[in-house]
């Protein structure tokens, strides 16, 4: 079918582009493959080792620095429009570990962002920014060793946005976002400047810097990359290097967990009860009848309960494996694994909750919101 | 000819734009003529007076609230890219000239567009920025009834520019601009935010405002005027409104003058003796020879000397007339005439940098540079 082969993918990072083809993405963007490297990777994390984060661009830069124990940092972010989810969980997960293995952390609130995509005026998303914080440091994010920031307060992050608009042509834009009104490209741009922060002089110069982040966001990591390195004489920075965790499925069968579709995901703020409905109501990969599945066995590779232990909520890989097992052999049932994927997430929610509680105050004074 | 007649006008706020036919520019981009209005302006400047603010947009709306008493503010900047000269000052004394009728007074130092048009990083362009505030102070510009800024400085003008940002397509962009390199596109952006500026609640709320500019720079206030209604609801703007002088001739007889050519102007910091030369050896509307100029009369209309007397260095009209008519007449050769305009050039600027020389101290304090 060329077709089919002729059609190009068009990652859209404030959009919802959806991936059908890993292999073929990486090929298209020239997105390396992280599985090559995982032997490389010091205690590698359940979203590494279960081929959640797929490809990578210049990771090497930063293993580099991590076995010759010289400094690197690692840097990501969170658009301030609602409460903590799965998804933003998974990029949180992936800087604790970064700054775990000696990275220093910088976790940018990107309510500039907000405001741009979603219109979501700096004074409303304020209260986001506050709970998602408290998030983050609940999951394990060390302040110490680390940054946390609001675009909209970072002045370096605005200047540095302002120095590298000189080096982009609108031919550039287009090609990387299409065509997007001139708030995007700014917050495009905003967000090389987050990236870049790290190397700044006062944050410790430049350094390898990992920044995970879901493969939608890719755009921003090339148009950040090329900006690097035209600015590379005058400020000495590195390219960035990235990590592309893959998309999770929605709740309720979509292809992707969506805030404009309530029922394909959860947040931590929902009450437990309607987190349990959500998950009991969910789209699976079982058959249409008990008989069917006894004989057939589910089909996991489609199943978003599935992938919720595969995630974030099945530690072991053994474990993992069993269900996996189970469930093609038709030994375990929809009904059963729901009940046991709900009981891990309440327990989760519920212990994070507890935890964030007690970080509300923490979280205001490092935002500075009084 | 048709094709003359399809023509379109380019205006280009960082090129080197051409104007032929004021006439027709205002046609063709509907700026409104000035002159209809003269009749209403309080004590009419020189420039007024003359014809060199030949156009505005929305005027009315400044001088019904200057009739009334009521608040109104004059906004303008100045690139820090070099020192004062005649258009700088023209800009200038636009400025305090509404200033003397009761405006607050707003002057942007665009050090901004200075690093996104001309590459002069912040650092550097800030030699000039002092200087160039100084140059306004001795001309008269109030700092008690005044705001000198820096865009680089000015938070609140780069958090106007991101809140613009979402209100502009890049097709506007397009239309307005050209193809243009993000940083410029960004420094209309900046520069949208320091005409609303004024506007804001702490600087005293929705008013009027007027943007005395040449005209090469109305694409900015296009913009403006376009973001200012789009965001009235929000944010109560008025849309700013403007006036157009007319571009000086290049001394050496091109048809602007241009930094891009050092014989065509002069800065107030040159040596005299240079400011001196340039004049002596400007190019003038006179004829070949004696006889042929005492005979036919010389052409002040395509006269760069004549025009420094217009626009800056001869208060009187009548002394105006005066040298008009006599060079019409042949009474009044090139060189004698060059010789007055030395004197009253050099004269004047002799006393401006007698007072600004008591003002670099002030100047470095309001932009708080050490």
């Amino acid at each position: 079918m060329p077709e089919d082969r002729d059609r190009k993918t068009v990652l859209d990072p404030w959009g919802t582009t959806v991936i059908e083809d890993y292999d073929r993405l990486c090929e298209e963007f020239g997105i390396q493959r992280f599985e090559p490297l995982l032997g490389r990777v010091p205690s590698p994390s359940m979203l590494m080792r279960r081929g959640v984060i797929f490809g990578h661009r210049d990771l090497e830069r930063v293993l580099r620095a991590m076995e010759r124990g010289e400094p690197f940092a690692v840097m990501s972010g969170i658009k301030s429009t609602g409460e903590f989810h799965l998804g933003t969980l998974m990029t949180a997960r992936e800087i604790i570990y970064f700054q775990r293995q000696g990275a220093e952390a910088f976790y940018a609130i990107a309510d500039v962002e907000a405001y741009e995509d979603n219109g979501i005026p700096l004074e409303r998303s304020e209260r986001y920014a506050v709970g998602n914080v408290a998030d983050i440091l609940a999951l394990g994010f060390d302040p110490g060793r680390g940054y946390i920031y609001r675009q909209s307060r970072e002045l370096r992050v605005k200047d540095l946005a302002l120095l590298l608009g000189r080096g982009v042509t609108l031919a550039t834009m287009k090609a990387i976002y299409g065509e997007r009104h001139m708030g995007l490209y700014l917050s495009s741009l905003i967000q090389a400047g987050d990236i870049l922060l790290p190397q700044l002089e006062e944050f410790g110069g430049p350094r390898p810097t990992v920044v995970p982040v879901g493969v939608d966001q890719d755009p921003h990591l090339r148009l950040c990359r090329d900006l690097a390195h035209k600015f590379r004489r005058k400020h000495g920075f590195v390219r960035p290097s990235s990590t592309y965790h893959r998309q999770m499925r929605g709740l309720d069968g979509s292809p992707k967990m969506s805030k404009r579709n309530p029922m394909s995901y959860f947040t931590f703020q929902e009450s437990l009860k309607e987190i349990a409905r959500k998950i009991s109501e969910a789209f699976t990969g079982g058959r249409p009848t008990v008989r069917e599945q006894r004989e057939l066995g589910g089909v996991p590779e489609i199943c978003p309960v599935y992938e919720m232990c595969v995630y974030h909520f099945t530690e072991d890989d053994g474990e993992v494996r069993g269900v996996y097992h189970d469930c093609k052999t038709g030994k375990l049932l929809c009904g059963e694994h729901k009940e046991r994927v709900i009981e891990a997430v309440l327990g989760f929610v519920r212990e994070h909750r507890r935890r964030r509680r007690g970080l509300i105050d923490k979280a205001r004074e490092i935002l500075q919101v009084t």
